[in-house]
């Protein structure tokens, strides 16, 4: 099996209101030294076989299904799942 | 400086209704070697320099802000981030 790793996070440019609350709680923890804070989502995908276009169905899947292109951007890994 | 970057992922036992309905889209979208897709959280945290405690310090802030212990696990990573 295939395990297909996907990071969607928000571009730069964006605003990351959800990240911008969880900084403040930091904070409030006591936790000074949090600069930053980024808040995105992450897949685990299984596949039972590799196609001929794995790559491709990959970015076919991240771009209609779990990110939205106009405000976040991807990246994924494959591993090999046994 | 350093970035923390955290994976918080529902915990095997507990039904990821999102990952399962994302897992019927890719079906319907022609993907039939998709076996199981499971969503989590992923963080990327921003520190500008370690504590004495810097593990414990992010053991703290995943358990009490970004994880719901019942029923969520996460694991992190640091890596330099200049």
């Amino acid at each position: 099996m295939l395990l297909a790793k996907v990071y969607v996070t928000l571009k730069d440019s964006v605003v990351d209101v959800q990240g911008e609350t969880i900084k403040d709680a930091t904070h409030s923890m006591g936790y000074k030294n949090v600069l930053d804070v980024r808040m995105g989502k992450y897949f685990e995908i299984k596949f039972d076989k590799r196609t001929d276009d794995f790559e491709n169905d990959i970015d076919s899947i991240c771009d209609d299904l779990l990110a939205n292109p106009n405000i976040e951007s991807y990246r994924y890994e494959i591993v090999e799942d046994n």
